[in-house]
């Protein structure tokens, strides 16, 4: 049976979702938490995609295959026990077997997050502490441009995984409750550092630092050296990924 | 000179406010950086009262005296830049010689959160993940009676260094957004651990586990055996605390 699990974590309390070497990642320790209640048969997971270190997530999804059939509910508080307190599995569903985690995304959407008022050592962990003003207005017009079919290699770090750097995002948004800006993207698909490039863009937009119709420009040069800064991990949440 | 600071800080990313060996301190990081900017003259700080391990602070107030008169703004940023991100200063001021900033406190508030939906792994160090309904009306039934002047042995730990256990509390409160609820308790002092015992009985309340009006008997009863568990400190603020 082929189960795909929607799941939540702290990104601060991880070296990445991914796998590696001695480091602790949010995919090993679902990944041995199903091994062992599988009877130490060996269960891999396939996410969404992965999210880099510090990085939150809402609702990450992620497929697994388990030859016995096993009772959702049951199984699921069983991985809590095992995957919480930094981890939450918050819903474990059947899907058939051609389904895949990664390959049948349609849509996801990232929301960054930002303190634009005083410095906070409680928030740091899960909030940008810019604590500088912005010009939302400039900002939004600026996230505009980024709507649409784009090669966003200007927005990337080019790696050799990786060879259409075409992606188009549908919908983008920006709110500001009391003294945090909440920057979100919903897209086809996003390339790496992709959502952090394009808000440190924002970022200097919103500092008057760069005009928003530079984003055209940056856009149609393919050069990473164009755009602005990266934003730190600490702020970004992965927010949904949605399938057919 | 005498000073006065106001800080906030992280909990979960010390053991405790009050300085001890071997583990990382609020105390000992404020007092390390002073220490530091006073060209290694070594500076105590004196805070309104301890934190327990995992215990937030919004504002938090301390004094310390230093030998020559400093810019406050540019002692504010040096030592910000050697106790963030976890600690953050938000304040300077002087004060005069008699000034105590645990003797002259005539006021503190402390909040308490909990979150009564879903567990959600992101805030698990900083709300209680409580993750069951809570009937609001019988708490604030029950929150009520510990307003004013009583002996609140059922609601400390005793211990050698406290011979007063009566206490004021001036002004309580329950609010509620979305799923998180907060609990405000504003008094001329707290003992240890009275907070969190405070709230551990009302949540047996919210649960239907207690009745509100049990809350008179177990002061009356000067018992800590008959109050009710101890809420976690993951979701207790030090959230002010007030002088003349």
């Amino acid at each position: 049976m082929k189960y795909l699990i929607t799941f939540s974590y702290d990104g601060s309390k991880f070296f990445g979702y991914q796998k590696q070497l001695n480091f602790a990642s949010v995919q090993e320790k679902i990944e041995n938490a199903l091994t062992k209640i599988n009877s130490n048969k060996k269960v891999l997971i396939s996410a969404s995609g992965r999210t880099d270190a510090g990085v939150h997530a809402i609702n990450q999804k992620a497929h697994f295959i388990m030859e016995n059939k096993i009772e959702k509910e049951k199984l699921k508080n069983s991985l809590n026990k095992m995957v919480k307190p930094h981890i939450f599995i918050k819903n474990i569903e059947e899907v058939n077997d051609l389904f895949h985690a990664r390959f049948n995304v349609v849509k996801k959407k990232y929301t960054y997050k930002i303190n634009v008022g005083e410095f906070n050592p409680i928030e740091y962990d899960y909030i940008y502490q810019l604590n500088k003003k912005l010009d939302i207005c400039s900002m939004l017009e600026g996230i505009k441009y980024f709507e649409g079919e784009h090669d966003f290699t200007s927005f990337t770090k080019k790696n050799d995984e990786v060879e259409n750097f075409v992606r188009e995002i549908y919908n983008t948004n920006i709110e500001q409750y009391d003294n945090i800006i909440e920057i979100s993207f919903v897209g086809n698909g996003f390339l790496r550092y992709m959502v952090r490039n394009m808000v440190g863009s924002l970022i200097e937009i919103g500092l008057g630092k760069k005009n928003p119709k530079e984003i055209i420009e940056i856009i149609e040069k393919k050069d990473r050296t164009k755009s602005g800064i990266t934003a730190p991990s600490n702020g970004l949440y992965l927010m949904d990924v949605y399938y057919e």
